[in-house]
């Protein structure tokens, strides 16, 4: 059994085209998740629209933020927020609060592919 | 893509021999999820010891509480924390706040098995 605080956890910088002020924390990670995946984002600006052939499990954790699809929809989310994103289906993050981080968990199963990037 | 806020899912009562006050919430449920399921539980007691042949992975969000494991060790646990329980390994989980529900995140793959209680 592994318990630990998230702080323990090594905090890396989110590199990605379009994207800003990302970091993340693989907490549980494909070493030791047998079939899925925990990681927590802070995000200080945006994660651009994207796509990917796996699903997402997401957890709004605290801040003011957005999330923007295909058809260009927004949907405002906030802290007790969760989504549901299918393989395939595009989607960006975007942290509109006050000076707050947007913080979330999104996990992720262990087989997983390319990200394609859309904006 | 579904989002939503906890509040919008069904809350029910979580029964079991020798547990107390247990509360979940299907955040994403196996109907929705394609590999695994993200439930929300407050727990106002405890969820005895018991293993099952599925992994855990576990955030805590509120509250002050303690993971009990198979030897009888006692770890405490507050917000921010998570953990991993790997197949097969017992544990259960005890609310000690004031007053205050002990509520986390339990995501669980889809693939599952009976659940054998050892109190």
């Amino acid at each position: 059994m592994i318990i630990k605080n998230y702080q323990q956890v090594n905090e890396e910088k989110v590199e990605m085209k379009g994207g800003s002020g990302a970091t993340v924390r693989w907490l549980i990670d494909d070493k030791i998740g047998l079939s899925f995946a925990m990681r927590r984002y802070e995000l200080k600006g945006s994660i651009p629209l994207h796509r990917h052939a796996y699903e997402h499990e997401v957890y709004f954790l605290e801040g003011q933020g957005e999330i923007i699809d295909a058809d260009g929809n927004i949907r405002s989310i906030s802290k007790g927020d969760f989504a549901y994103i299918p393989p395939n289906e595009a989607h960006g993050f975007k942290n509109n609060g006050k000076g707050e981080n947007l913080v979330f968990l999104c996990l992720v199963p262990k087989q997983r592919g390319a990200i394609e990037f859309l904006e």
